[in-house]
């Protein structure tokens, strides 16, 4: 089947979704943009894309806390078929790029408007959906609209969720007119397939077109608490000191060599990180009394978190033992890992062989929508090129063929389940 | 010869200097103060100072920098002979204590009273001196007012500090009265005594009434800047990583394993601290891309700091090979060991025979005014014990009987310099 996925009509909607929120970066085609949750950029990006979901005959739904989906149910549909929706989101980090997020949402459009224009005919609708508060940030953790669409936040705590300035986010969804009442569930859908830019350099590296993601690693973060004695640095002898600093400097070190360790054995998708470490009193000629430490453990496979993390609660029991400090460590964030579904990464490669695409498979390390939807129904993360792998940067970028060239494959593999029941 | 101090008025002295700022603690007797340079706590305490000079027969000068000398020159004296003098500071760190400085200042005159009182006969003067803003914080690194006056910093650049709201140190003396036109020169002074509360517990530890200081230690300040690549902690694989932090960890550890080293080779009271880290972007789930560390070295002899930091350089220079990460280091503090007086110790020391007190020999790891006056002159600085060891808080205390007996030593050492002329 020919596909005419418009590189141009898509450009189009993405420039357009870029000018809200715009970040001036330099003087080359880069820029960034700013689209928190409730911002009137927010609200600008999402009258266009409800404006453009009309324009190509597709029904708009808005639920409570903001989610909007389009459904297109052809003639050839039937209508209480289960449909084949994508999509993405279209709020940012502060200064992050203009295609993360956006392009899975305008690929979901321009993948309807192809198969309208080649005159496919679908056997079920198929839906454009973007999700409310993907980044997080504004108001929670991120992958908010796609939490409470799979149930697994409330519509209640969403809406209580305030921001740095108090306001809830009933509140900034109520003030930008974005607070529905519809319906929208993704145990409804048959399938569900996102297209995002990778934000690495794995395709880049490898020359593809696309890559189709064979699981969502796990995430785990973990609070570490470090507590020694602070004292006068010039004043208290080496062998009276209790340093916060030293023993998490030796705990960081620990979480690195158990991560490495890992992939060496077993599984190199493997990652552990301290990204975060706050020193008290943090001055030049003080011993540090305390250390928080925040750690990011992912995978593919649940095992080697574990042992990742149990290598850290080693860590901080030794430290208790030979340095004297006292120590605690908290596990707030605790995702498994999220296959992917076979059958839509099938349909996906296939639909890039027919058009003549390459597609790798390979692992997200981060998380995504798709990773919420996987929950309640089969669903299908694909990426396109991130130029240098920069993202959440207004250095971000894809190139305009890329874009189109990916959303050939997610517009292909699409047709497959709606038109062909794959 | 009995040198009758007088515990009670000292402890008069103490208290209603400690009223200036004062800062609540608890039910206790405790109490701390916050007497900034320029502030009107630092005005008062400045004024009552002059005030209780002037009743104890001082003359009083004031310097360009507000520095306070009043000199006693008795009928025995020869008034062109170079005097003995002895003080401290009344400035404070924010919510300090009581007796860091005030005790070296008002112990300087009690010491002078109970001269006068014992019918002694100097034969040269006897000066109490209060040097201006010597904790720093407020205008500059701190002892400054000492550092003026034995020309270690200019009058001009001195006056020109700005603190946090914009005004300069020549202004906030200006609107306090204390910029002076008088000269206070220390080069002219026969001899220095500082009396100090120790701020560790070697003399708590050891019973001991008063501490002779043999060295003050040296001090460098090292920034640290290691620099690696910011990435996603999810997408980036750990073999693809220049982690800031994890390099950041050797580095500390490399330091504290340096001066363990010195302490076990040669010299016990080396210390090497990395007290301050900033992670940039400092977020759990980003690697780090930049981290800056402040370093503290000190001991008593530079030979062994040098060792300290060039180990110090040799871990950056590792880190730069076997990790991928740039690295600078900046040098922007240091202070080279001051030896104290062997003359003004010997003189401490007998005096504390003679009062029944007992003194032992120690270091100071932290800096003090007898630092600077130590580069023109023979300085001495003694020690009162603290309890606990606790300083630069509400909860610092050195028990009256201690203040008196450290007095003692203080006076009796001042006699054998100003009458006897040892």
């Amino acid at each position: 089947m020919d596909l005419p996925v418009d590189a141009e009509r898509l450009r189009a909607d993405l420039e357009a979704n870029a000018a809200f929120g715009r970040v001036e970066y330099d003087d080359s085609e880069k820029r960034g943009r700013t689209n928190r949750t409730g911002s009137a950029a927010n609200e600008a990006a999402r009258d266009r894309l409800i404006d453009r979901l009309e324009a190509a005959d597709l029904d708009v739904a808005v639920d409570e806390v903001g989610n909007i989906l389009g459904t297109w149910t052809p003639d050839s549909a039937d209508p209480a078929a289960a449909p084949v929706v994508s999509g993405s989101h279209l709020d940012s980090v502060p200064e992050g790029g203009i295609f993360d997020g956006p392009l899975g949402v305008y690929a979901a459009l321009e993948a309807v408007r192809a198969i309208q224009d080649s005159g496919a005919e679908p056997a079920r609708p198929v839906g454009v959906v973007s999700f409310t508060e993907e980044e997080g940030g504004a108001f929670g953790d991120g992958l908010l609209g796609s939490s409470v669409a799979t149930g697994v936040t409330t519509v209640e705590d969403a809406l209580a969720l305030e921001d740095d300035a108090g306001e809830t986010l009933g509140e900034a969804l109520d003030r930008i007119g974005y607070r529905g009442d519809d319906a929208i569930d993704p145990s409804t859908w048959v399938a569900f397939y996102e297209l995002h830019v990778e934000q690495d350099t794995v395709l880049e590296d490898a020359g593809a077109d696309a890559g189709v993601v064979t699981t969502i690693t796990g995430i785990t973060h973990c609070e570490a608490l470090i507590e020694g004695e602070a004292n006068h640095a010039g004043a208290t002898a080496m062998g009276d000191r209790t340093d916060a600093l030293a023993a998490a400097s030796e705990f960081v070190l620990d979480v690195e060599a158990a991560a490495n360790a890992i992939v060496e054995e077993s599984s190199a998708s493997a990652v552990g990180t301290v990204g975060s470490l706050s020193v008290s009193p943090n001055a030049t000629n003080v011993v540090p009394g305390r250390v928080e430490a925040g750690v990011d453990v992912r995978d593919v496979e649940t095992e080697s978190m574990e042992t990742i993390i149990a290598a850290a609660r080693e860590s901080l029991t030794r430290l208790e033992r030979e340095r004297g400090v006292d120590t605690e460590l908290e596990r707030p964030f605790d995702v498994a890992p999220t296959p992917m579904s076979e059958r839509l990464r099938g349909a996906a490669h296939a639909a890039a062989t027919d058009a003549g695409r390459t597609a790798i498979d390979l692992h997200s390390g981060a998380a995504h929508d798709a990773m919420r939807v996987a929950r309640v129904t089969d669903a299908s993360l694909l990426f396109a090129p991130s130029r240098d792998g920069i993202s959440h940067n207004p250095r971000e970028w894809t190139d305009w063929e890329d874009c189109a060239a990916a959303t050939e494959v997610l517009a292909g593999a699409i047709v497959r389940v709606a038109v062909d029941g794959e």
